[in-house]
């Protein structure tokens, strides 16, 4: 029976996109066969300069324009780099502190940040404006209009990366005073392939592409920039792109490029579906995810957004939860940029003015416009399967011991499950979202212990003070000492944990204990495996660590969760409480499952 | 039989170098199968991060440094223009007139350029001043010494990319005043592969790297920079490479030189052959090209420099008529960088001081360190066969009607072989370089034609005035125009010209007009085929285009060349004289080639 997160079913196009073999064949020719240098004299290098040639001149063709250039670079975040360089550059040195520089509030962050990064390098001291816009997503055309005067520059995007808004770029051209003109910046890279874009009506002066967005490789874009604009190059080397950006051209890149320029210039003879077949495509999918999440709500204009982006948040989880669950599932989704992990908020959606809960919880799932009818079923199969095991678990009950984040919070409680009380120590402002979700205080009474030593079934906990506290096992003799940041768990323990790849689990025979989230397990149970498997959740890390012994007769025991993380980690609790070494898997469970489904 | 030119015989390493299989291979698993964004916070972002990770710490250990960081970028180029940056932004706004930017008079292009760049764009004023050099290339140190007080920044290279020059990077370490220091730049493209680079014990700065120097893809590279050094980024964005160099990481170009970096630290296990093969390598061609070329001269240091180069000069030929004959005979070799093509002379011989001649005859010969005992062995055997050609070849005769650059000079001229007199017409001043070979003072008498007319044979010479005269034939009735800068052919008048491909001359029974030189046609000749062929040199071409009949029984005809530009040329020409229809081949002869074999 094939296991349900194999094989992996990307959605995060919206990111980066695989190769498509058509053109991956056409690098292999550049990289292995007429790998020449186009700067060469010798014949070597007639037929590269020929690909950039033709990719150029296939550029031009496809957005309708005679009156710039195309210049190849290593993507996007470059193209907008030279632009801010280009715009700026003549002003160096001289202070600009009653101008601005005007960007969308929704633009990817690459940017502000270069905004920023030249406005300080060339001592500017510009003012970073940002543009606001309404609940759609759609920029404040008035506060353009305003503002634009004193502005040195003007950055836009054709569609937001995270919620799939497509500006309207004409109401932003129609704005733009066409003899003293603003250099006007237009972020391009999700519009490509996925709505048109007419730079011969458009009066835009930069506009950045990147080849991985439509199954290019990364590392390869190029700028277009309008021969009545400024320019500065970015770098400058021995010549190439008429001395506008030195370094040997990626031709393998540059190749793929104009591949992709070339389809997207004859759709019919393209791997590329139409507007109307990625709209249904997308209907298709989120009637699948309402399934799973009756009440998920969505974060973006519907079906007013690019056919291929779907942004939605699910009352009660966070973006990182819905990630690990999908993961666990075999599909990759993303909670925004890919640039802007580890942020707790989606910016863009708080510019939106959308609440709180929805930008912490917001998911995008985007899948690419060569998506194959038999692939969006794949797609919608799989999340019906993830509702019906959604659907088909129980609510757990409380365990006992409950230490919500032993790592991070100095709390440990105790859940009296007859008496609806949980008897706790430490810091309880602390863990209140996890309280809610499972002591909620209508139905459970709070305890906070006193000073001393209680016994609670095997447990004990020892208060010595507010920040300091004890808990262990009455038959193991394993123990945990707490202070105000949780357990202490030095560099040198998680080193000390011997490391195992999953190849090499599957080879042994150990006992898996599963550290991951329930969410995960319910979509990918080791269980499914014919190895011995114990489930821990983070909050009964500390139970499994306290209870924990050491039979030499017993198989060896190895954490695993979803990439080697929190099993390194959970390995070092359990050591720490138990001194019984406890192997740790590097990969995760899905590596497992890959390599089960393999053999 | 095969033809000479056939396969493609690639000197051109210093330039670029193909993909290895095993390095594709790589590349494919990262482009097709492994090509998550590393940073995805799901599972597809993972194994792209290990890759990162990976190659970092392999560049730690090949370099044996731990003071420092390796930042992936677009290669050599972009790393220069990165510690550029760095080491100039400090100082952004605030003129610098009495200071310098110090770089050796053999660095690679891409070093001034960017440092005249970033000098004028941050508006600084230092002063470039160039590190002179001794006869073999090396920096002259006292000058160093002399001017580095007054330095903002040291610029010098590794191994140079035209000679193979080594240089010794500990002298200069020594005489760097390690507590206030200039940041030094090591240009180290030509090093990597090729000469060990210890970083743990120089006190380099930046060392720039490309991947397609040593078998990996075009457009990707790494910059080291140490920990203590200046550090401005040059691209910002969503946050990657720990904030210092934005943009999406191009991992198939990452993972490639993951791949290079592991067979550098285990020379073993590498397809990478040892100095003393290399070195014998070298030998081997040179006694050669020796056979080709008896009198040839070296212009580098022997055998103590990089030992995959080789780079001479043969007294009468200038380095574009080398090319070219090596081209015709298959084999790719440049007459230096392949980014300062079109410059006259090669400044690095210049800076070296080797007399006019050989720096404007230089040709590189450069493999890469992976070439194979048999890859020698054909490389040998062909410039063999090119030295059998070139000896079995009888001087030519001069043919009577003599003009040696229709589309440049305003000369035309007739040989009398019997009475050894040269009659000619236009200003005989412009093309002294071209009478030194074939017309010597010493045999020929020189005979400039009054106003008026004047029969030679079939043709005659009808003299306007100094700047104006016209040649024609007296029974095609063709006649040719020139003025000062020769005969005038418009740009309207090439687009006219019907260009075939090759591929299309081949399906059809063209007679086939070969516009090439002697030492071309010497080593690659059309007659070797099956198609009727005419060759033609340049100083013969305006003979065939007033001779020149079209003749509606006949075949059509086609100019070819070596790869479509003097054969569009002469086409127009022919025309121009006769109104003949001549079709233009736009790919060249070896194309032509090409197709036969794998016919």
């Amino acid at each position: 029976m094939p296991y349900l997160c194999v094989p992996e079913i990307f959605l995060d196009a919206n990111a980066t996109t695989p190769v498509l073999p058509e053109i991956f064949e056409v690098m292999q020719n550049v990289c292995c066969s007429q790998y020449g240098n186009p700067s060469s004299s010798h014949l070597a290098g007639t037929k590269p300069k020929k690909i950039l040639a033709d990719t150029r001149t296939a550029a031009a063709e496809l957005f309708n324009v005679n009156d710039g250039r195309f210049i190849f670079n290593s993507g996007a975040t470059e193209g907008i780099n030279t632009a801010v360089l280009s715009a700026l550059a003549p002003y160096t040195g001289s202070e600009q502190t009653r101008k601005c520089l005007l960007y969308g509030a929704t633009e990817h962050k690459a940017v502000p940040e270069a905004l920023k990064h030249w406005n300080q390098v060339l001592g500017l001291k510009a003012q970073l404006l940002e543009i606001p816009t309404n609940q759609f997503g759609e920029l404040d055309l008035e506060f353009i209009e305003k503002n634009l005067s004193k502005a040195l520059m003007l950055c836009t995007m054709g569609a937001n990366n995270e919620t799939g808004v497509v500006q309207n770029l004409e109401e932003v051209n129609s704005l733009l005073n066409h003899s003293s003109k603003v250099p006007w910046l237009v972020d391009s890279v999700q519009v490509l392939g996925k709505v048109p874009l007419d730079l011969g009506k458009l009066a835009i002066d930069y506009a950045t592409f990147s080849a991985h967005k439509l199954y290019g490789p990364k590392g390869t874009g190029c700028l277009f920039v309008r021969d009545s604009a400024p320019y500065t190059p970015l770098q400058q080397g021995g010549g190439q792109e008429c001395g506008e950006r030195g370094g040997t051209e990626n031709m393998a890149g540059i190749a793929a490029l104009g591949r992709i320029f070339q389809w997207l210039k004859a759709p019919g003879t393209s791997p590329f579906q139409d507007m109307n077949q990625l709209l249904a495509y997308r209907d298709q999918i989120l009637s699948a995810l309402r399934h799973l999440f009756p009440d998920l709500v969505l974060n973006q204009p519907y079906p007013g957004s690019l056919p291929t982006t779907l942004n939605f948040a699910v009352p009660g989880f966070d973006s990182s939860q819905l990630i690990a669950m999908f993961d666990a599932a075999g599909i990759r989704v993303s909670a925004g940029s890919a640039c802007s992990k580890g942020r707790p908020q989606s910016f863009v959606l708080k510019a939106m003015g959308l609440p709180s809960w929805q930008c912490e919880g917001a998911i995008r799932l985007s899948f690419g416009p060569a998506s194959s009818p038999e692939f969006i079923q794949q797609v919608t199969q799989r999340i019906e399967e993830m509702a019906k095991r959604r659907n088909a678990t129980a609510t757990p009950t409380n365990n006992e011991l409950w230490v919500p984040d032993p790592f991070a919070l100095g709390f440990a409680g105790f859940a009296d499950n007859v008496n609806k009380t949980l008897y706790y120590a430490g810091d309880i402002l602390q863990v209140e979202q996890y309280l809610q979700q499972r002591f909620s205080n209508s139905e459970w009474q709070l305890t906070k212990l006193e000073a001393g030593k209680h016994e609670f079934g095997d447990f004990f906990f020892k208060i010595a003070d507010a920040n300091h506290f004890t808990i262990g096992h009455n038959y193991t003799g394993n123990a945990l000492a707490f202070t105000s940041g949780g357990v202490v768990i030095t560099e040198k323990q998680c080193e000390d944990v011997e490391i195992i790849s999953a190849e090499e689990v599957i080879r042994r025979n150990f006992v898996l204990i599963d550290v991951r989230e329930r969410l995960e397990f319910t979509m990918q149970s080791l269980t499914d495996t014919e190895y011995s498997v114990i489930e821990s959740e983070r909050h009964d890390w500390c139970r499994l660590a306290l209870s924990y012994t050491h039979d030499k007769a017993t198989e060896a025991a190895i954490t695993v969760c979803r990439s080697g993380g929190r099993s390194l980690k959970a390995a070092a609790l359990i050591h720490a409480a138990s001194r019984a070494k406890v192997y740790s898997c590097s990969d995760g469970a899905t590596d497992i499952f890959q390599l089960l489904a393999e053999k």
